[in-house]
């Protein structure tokens, strides 16, 4: 017997005709003689719709009533699951984010888990009860709703698996698992079997959407087996013990699983950045602060930065990337601190796309970045910019280039199938 | 300065444009120097759609998750009329059931309320924060949603009015006032100022569905006044203190406030009864007890009972209502149940209507029962069954002749504008 948590989101809970197809896949790992908790999302469009009467309502809305709004998606699908778990024979019982509780910080609208009470609720379970939990719902310290931001329902799902100490966390998705690269630009890529925390993180921060990337650095930090798979499965299937997902693991926990494992492991695309150059910034101690400063107090998320030597000593060149959705914000922050920042030329580009290639197996081999530039050197496609981590190298292309690159790395990394 | 307890309706709050509306009346009830708490139902349509949620998900459904699913309509509201409130730059906040907590029984679907903690509420609006209050739901000592039964909300608005020891429970309805009978059939129907807790329990009991019949049952016992308002007044108009509404108040208050007032108050009628005749039932001890055990036990409520003198001296006619949409059911109970009830033939009409006046005056004045029979009588409007209360006559008629019988009652008993 194990302890499994399962996570359905928004597209699996879409009505009660798919609500039911997930009770019969919930109540199947029940029956192959587990305890299951679930953690669900709201039905797909719900929390849009209610996000929308929030800013109908008020477009500067106070994220305490914001949240008392948008957690009631959730409340609604964790209720129809129960119910419909019931009228299939299950026992059954919803336990919202107050009531279990999950307690959070008081940063509405953008909350993080701080503990869980888990008595209750596994005495519920031993008693064979499956355990219904919205996700991305908690409860302030004054006993106050909060949610977690968007997508925040797999981080509910990692963390109540951690309070539980599950044997592992199965999150059911759109998609069948994690691939070496987007299966709809390149028809050879593979589903992996295992990826490491690390490797997810990166392919998740590049682009490849299949988890939040907080419940990823989640699950690392508390050493939870996450398991991505379909929830589009015959309903048929066997219990999801000996389904294919993707097995998202540790370094070593990899290395005996996977001795010949590739270099790389994917390759990610993300053609939601924007390029900003500012030409001509005096070259003097705090110049950076003083354009970062401000994009940062407002939120926006800056990610690649390269400094240029100007065309004279005294000055020098800026480029960095925001969300394509900021950029016109970062745009208006930017002209208005131009006196201050000392800038001559704002330039910006909304047509560019980041390029990555991600393998943990990089840390010991050499020449990983090489291959890459030398690829797309020899197809004629124009590097941007260029940064590194550990375990990834991306660059930044002409956004009509993105699909081309993707599929001449996945080639010269072997990882077509 | 005064307490006072508002409630609005689901067609109020249906959409952020009303809710727009309602935060303006709450809002300049608020600057003419009250503290304001706000009662307020799911959007109209909302509650009716969670509803067939469950229905869908499991049509003998756990009332316990139902709660759970149906509570998040008024939830949804509560939050919006905050949010609302703010932007017009009122302090607000929401307070959901469980917050305050209201507590109730565990009776799921159908709750009473027990008690509400009022300390912190209290606090808050004595701070100048206008405390929205979600209706139609509770909490169950185990910590669990639980929710009032349909048109709940009444009810929750009287009771925090009491627990706030409010000066006035004001009730924003889709009519403005309650009527001396349906202006949609009387032309010259006349909106009265004052109608006492008891005249208002037997018209809505007899089909006046402005108030849900609880709600006014709790208003009395707990001395709560209750004005009746419209929710489409004008946004410019003066705060509810000088809204012409009618008030609910104590006979004791009703005779210092209206010295001249009519023998009767109102004419009532209800046309969703059904009639049920049972022939030649056994004239012996515990015969009726047949009948009637098995239609409570089914929760069916049977309205009036007329026993007959039967065609022998053993057995005996007996003739009772039932609501229209339980008419099947009756049916097939007592069908079943014929052999123990032993009566020879069951006829059942659905066509009837109850036509009623009610009037604290009649305690006094003898005639009104004449008066009424004798004007049905002179236009041939057959009687097929009478039943009375201390203040009110009923008498059940073919559904065809009803708005006539309202129409020839509501000049007969000087009503007429």
């Amino acid at each position: 017997m194990a302890r499994i948590v399962m996570k359905f989101g928004g597209t699996s809970m879409a009505g009660t005709e798919r609500i039911r197809r997930v009770a019969g896949i919930v109540k199947r790992q029940q029956e192959a003689g587990h305890e299951v908790a679930v953690v669900v999302s709201a039905m797909s469009g719900e929390t849009d719709r209610l996000v929308n009467f929030c800013r109908e309502a008020n477009a500067l809305y106070d994220p305490a009533e914001y949240d008392v709004v948008v957690a009631s998606g959730e409340q609604v699908t964790s209720g129809l699951l129960a119910l419909t778990l019931q009228a299939m024979g299950a026992k059954a019982r919803s336990w919202l984010g107050w009531q279990m509780p999950i307690r959070t910080d008081d940063a509405h609208a953008k909350a993080r888990i701080e503990s869980i009470d888990t008595d209750e609720i596994l005495a519920s379970m031993a008693s064979g009860e499956i355990a219904v939990i919205p996700g991305f719902q908690g409860l302030t310290a004054d006993n106050r709703i909060t949610t977690l931001g968007r997508g925040g329902s797999d981080t509910s799902a990692v963390a109540v698996a951690a309070a539980l100490k599950a044997d592992r966390c199965d999150i059911y998705t759109d998609v069948d698992g994690v691939y070496t690269t987007d299966p709809r630009i390149v028809a050879k890529a593979r589903k992996l079997k295992n990826v490491t925390y690390e490797e997810m993180l990166e392919l998740a921060s590049v682009g490849s959407k299949v988890l939040q990337t907080r419940s990823v650095s989640l699950a690392m930090k508390e050493k939870v087996r996450v398991q991505v798979l379909s929830s589009f499965i015959d309903e048929d299937a066997p219990a999801a013990d000996t389904l294919p997902g993707t097995m998202i693991v540790s370094d070593e926990e990899l290395e005996g699983l996977d001795m010949e494992r590739q270099l790389i492991t994917g390759i990610a695309a993300d053609k939601n950045e924007a390029k900003v150059i500012l030409t001509a910034v005096p070259d003097r101690p705090g110049a950076v602060a003083t354009i970062f400063g401000p994009l940062a107090a407002a939120n926006i998320n800056v990610d690649m930065i390269i400094q240029n030597v100007g065309r004279e000593d005294t000055d020098t060149d800026v480029t960095f990337t925001v969300p394509q959705a900021d950029l016109p914000r970062a745009q208006a922050i930017l002209e208005e601190a131009s006196a201050v920042i000392g800038y001559q030329k704002l330039t910006t580009d909304p047509k560019v796309a980041k390029v990555s290639v991600v393998g943990v197996g990089m840390r010991s081999h050499a020449g990983v970045a090489a291959t890459m530039f030398k690829s797309l050197a020899d197809r004629g496609i124009n590097i941007q910019a260029i940064s590194t981590s550990e375990i990834k190298v991306s660059v930044l292309i002409d956004a009509d280039e993105v699909e081309l690159a993707v599929r001449l790395l996945h080639t010269a990394y072997g990882l077509d199938g």
